[in-house]
């Protein structure tokens, strides 16, 4: 097997020109396509529609040159979207393709870029961002990690999931049953389910023992996380979606992935690592030449709950104009194409359990030194 | 005479306890004080008062050290307030000394900080933004550079200029006599102001000559700049402040000055750049054993009007809901601080003419070298 | 022929089903509907994709009724969104249908709900905001009054017009051509598109003589304005595209439109006085009996530019946080729902020349009393 | 006792210019003044400081003609701050102020404006937004109507609270004590001191008995609430501050209060109630003659937390750029406006247990009638 990334631009959030041409022109087959990561230019809030935009406009695109409806393309392909291009960052999407490659053989005893794909059983609402949550997930990223063909599990290097959250109307319903989880507000479930899913990426990774999988310490235990899970929420999701992206000498291709935890959002040497640990030449930024390997850069981030970053205060927290989340995406997003020479980076918030408190994670997608 | 830079924290626009404290246990004495520079919490914009918060309390706290009038000292000592700690920056404020100290005989032949400062002749309203504006910037340029004891040019490394900018009503009130003049908004005005203290500071500088002074140039010929100039525009504005900050062999004590222009918001090589000229070790990011050399980060910066970076699409010049000053603030900050491995930078937006189009400045304040 | 209008609710801007459960169920065929308007809840900025996400849903969906690709449908059925339901607001939408009905005649001496629709010829590009294209607008408005069946120009009640700006790509690539044309802004061509659109409809409504058809007078001289013209301008709009609503003997159903000017933000007795001239019962609020009767409140609003409302200062225009529309939608929103008991206000922002500076236009459609 | 209200402009935050005035020309004597309530344009959240800024401002001017400390006025003088002034909002503030006036004997029977004030005493950090809290203001109220000389509960109108609520800091230091009170967010620590405080004034006002003061009702039973009491709570607040507002015949001077609650944001009919409570004339504006004799325009607001209002849906709570109370603020203050003729109107948000659930209250002081 084969992975391609493509990674596109788009002139506004329905603009799906530049995957419709790639497919048109014969460069990717529709029905390779098995998962899309975007960074739409909304406030990445619960108000933000480009998200919804995107995913309708691209299933309604795949749907016409597949002859399946866009309703059953989007329980088959992930699409996970990630709103807020703040400060330098660019509008742009990830397109990750399996190609079948019957006549080449695997020759990369280092590993190319693998991708697997599931979605999780369908929690019940009043489970949500709770313990049986975590364990459906982790479920399901252990079913997307064999769809990757990935046996080792030290080969897998992000693991981007997508899940569900109440509404008040979803809360109100299981209210009578379940009074003490009925207390919830949507915001804080959103919260929840992002923590019950680095928990389950933590356990299916082996980074967290089943002692751990114990609600109590969601959103409590900082000292709880894992170093490879990228978790969103959203009230439009319907179900968790599972992408895993790791390294295997099954797989065929020029790509290879790397990551790297961030410490804080000063964490540069982190990025460094990540472009060292994929044979990139030392430099203060990967020069131009060098650019053109790039093919996904992925960042999670947090804006530190303690209200400091290396003990000087800062305001992100107390910022009633602009969210939280809005702040960090676009301090880190300067540092990450300071050091990267390029501003279509992947940010997304909300990093509870994602890497250490405080800080996150960085990983990027390049071909292979030659 | 000695230069001293303190670098001081507060809790809220309006918290001046760390240069009370100062100036109370005699570290510093407030009739030394010549200039000072704050980045408060506000949104930068038409409606932040942080900044005018922040001077009223600082005056009101030096009158009563100096049995002077707020209002005398707001005449004498320059104060320039900039909006927005976006992303991990940290509220701060430098004070600016100046001590006499006759008995130490300036021994360094590579110079010492230098600190001169000055205040513009008022130019009339309806010459605001103009050329006449931009001479007397330049002329009061020259005065502060004589005031710092700067024989050479090429010793000043940054020229922070505050300059007043129209209202409706001071525009209404010239109407009649300048009616070609008239039709400016006051947000206009606030960038021609910015634009004329640019074109006076490259006058003064050497770097734009006499001929340039043609403002049918202001806001359109972007290929015309200085690479040392820093202004800001305000309503609350009432004089053109300057401070001028160089280094000269007259000074004494331990701190230096360094500059670069930045190309674009990825110029990271500039920041490397200027903390090399430092004689810094190389390094991503600087060690925390040398960090505490620093006194002071000072960083310009403008989104670039062209709409992209590096060719890439960037979205902060269409986002109605952030205003596209606060976008580039957080993302150099993020870049500057991950380098720095601090989050005290005082970065100021609105930079036309002040550096390359769609680019920058950033200077450091640090202790030499031993 | 029977005028129709259906005021329905969405519950996020993509949302169509209250639409098609009208169409499924024979409520209306969607081979009558003529043009719809909407209030989507995104930021109503530059930045604002709810709009452009509703229209695109909307096309498909008829598409698929009208066996006719969205995009000719496009070029036929007015569609304009206005963004932002700040305060009280609701997202909602308006469908105006007309119905064949050789069986009835017409017989309301009083009129009933006449409805016309057209678009523009093309205006070239330098011309946008200029005269050329007040003329083209006030040509389209006159085909959409005869669409209507409309002679005498008293009974027009609300022109909506959807106007084209310019972007700076489309000002460069005039530039050599018409250079004194070329400094605008977008931002500035959205105004003086908006103002060309009401000029257009002045001239064509015999408000306004040829003579003033100068736009030397755009944006400048507020004391030209139509008392029945609301236009909106956007990036994404391809041609002008006008709706006409009045009332006209040649109609029949059972509805009917009244419109007033404003003359400020707080002309409560402008909002009275429509529902007075549709015949409901005096009071501080429409009974909830009567509000059955309304099937749509139409409101165009400025926040007023000289920064004082009876003498007292706001802040609107100060604001760098919020866009100063959205703070009059959101307070005469609130002054209207007071009156009407009814948060379904189609709010629009940028009257520039649509009614009294300052002021605005407020226009109801309801059923005839019986 | 005679009792005047004085309502001033501001031209920003800091500008205590109108009221310098007035006690210079001797208009009100300094000593006089014992509470001041201000609308400040700030954006009225966690990092307004515009709040600060007017209170350091106005006690450091009264410090100087009082001749006592601005730290000990801030002690004895009330001032309660509330920010943004959305939509047609005129920032302002009320000074009021009680005049010995031996001479004249009250001959009022229908009462004229009482003024009374008290600081209660502090409340334990953990007992802050629970009973106690509620308990310790209540008895404040009792002091404050004592003070106003009142005698009869049904006399008070309007009962305005500022109340601290708890930080991070103040959390952590009473967490390891009491373990399950420090799950709070300061957040969540606002709303419920604001509770605390309805609560407390219920009681004191006989709205609510002994039996009630259960601070699990907080922010659950929204059936519980005072139809006088307007709370609001900040960070920066240290002591539990009350002004009690109501008619008295021990009272001389012109003045009236009256007040009504507000069913929902829509209650157009309570304002006009409130005004023929005053014996103004009927009509859907008060006319510029009457308007004279208004001197203040007092509103507590809540955005409907069910999300709709009279059955429709509003976009309030899931906006994520603009704070809910923005939104709520900027509409009621429209509507208000439309009826009073008048921007000028203290409207503040959070009215949790203040008024009827998605509703509030408003008042209204003006000048008897002749």
């Amino acid at each position: 097997m084969k992975s391609m990334v493509f990674r596109l631009p788009m002139s506004n959030p329905g603009d799906m020109s530049a995957l419709s041409e790639l497919i048109e022109t014969g460069v990717v087959s529709a029905s390779d396509i098995v998962a899309v990561l975007g960074k739409t230019e909304g406030n990445g809030g619960v108000n933000d529609y480009t998200r919804g935009y995107f995913v309708d406009r691209l299933m309604t695109m795949l749907s016409t040159h597949l002859k399946e409806p866009a309703a059953v393309l989007q329980e088959r392909i992930p699409c996970v979207l990630s709103g807020g291009t703040e400060g330098v960052l660019t509008p742009h999407y990830l397109v990750f393709a399996r190609v079948e490659s019957q006549a080449e053989t695997p020759s990369h005893a280092d590993g190319r870029l693998a991708i697997g794909t599931a979605f999780a059983k369908k929690t019940a609402d009043h489970e949500i961002g709770h313990k049986a949550h975590a364990l459906a997930i982790a479920e399901a990223v252990k079913a997307a990690i064999e769809d990757a063909g990935i046996e080792d599990l030290s080969e897998v290097h992000f693991v981007q999931v997508k899940t569900p959250c109440l509404t008040t109307q979803r809360i109100d319903a299981f209210a009578d049953a379940y009074p003490d989880r009925a207390t919830v507000s949507p915001e804080k479930s959103m919260a929840l389910a992002r923590a019950a899913g680095a928990f389950g990426v933590g356990l299916a990774l082996g980074e967290l023992p089943m002692a751990a999988m114990d609600d109590r310490l969601f959103l409590q235990d900082f000292e709880k996380f894992s170093n490879r899970a990228s978790i969103s929420s959203g009230v439009e999701v319907v179900a968790d979606e599972i992408i895993v992206l790791g390294n295997s000498a099954k797989w065929t291709g020029n790509l290879k992935i790397a990551h790297r935890p961030m410490i804080d959002a000063l964490d540069i040497e982190a990025v460094h690592q990540v472009v060292a640990d994929l044979a990139f030449s030392p430099g203060y930024q990967i020069t131009p030449a060098e650019q053109e390997r790039v093919k996904a850069i992925l960042v999670k981030s947090e804006p530190d709950r303690r209200g400091r970053i290396r003990g000087q205060r800062h305001t992100m927290l107390n910022d009633s104009d602009i969210y939280c989340q809005r702040h960090i995406r676009g301090a880190l997003g300067g540092l990450v194409a300071g050091v990267m020479g390029d501003t279509r980076i992947f940010v997304s918030g909300g990093a509870e359990h994602q890497g250490p408190d405080g800080g996150g994670i960085v990983a990027v997608i390049a071909e292979a030194a030659l």
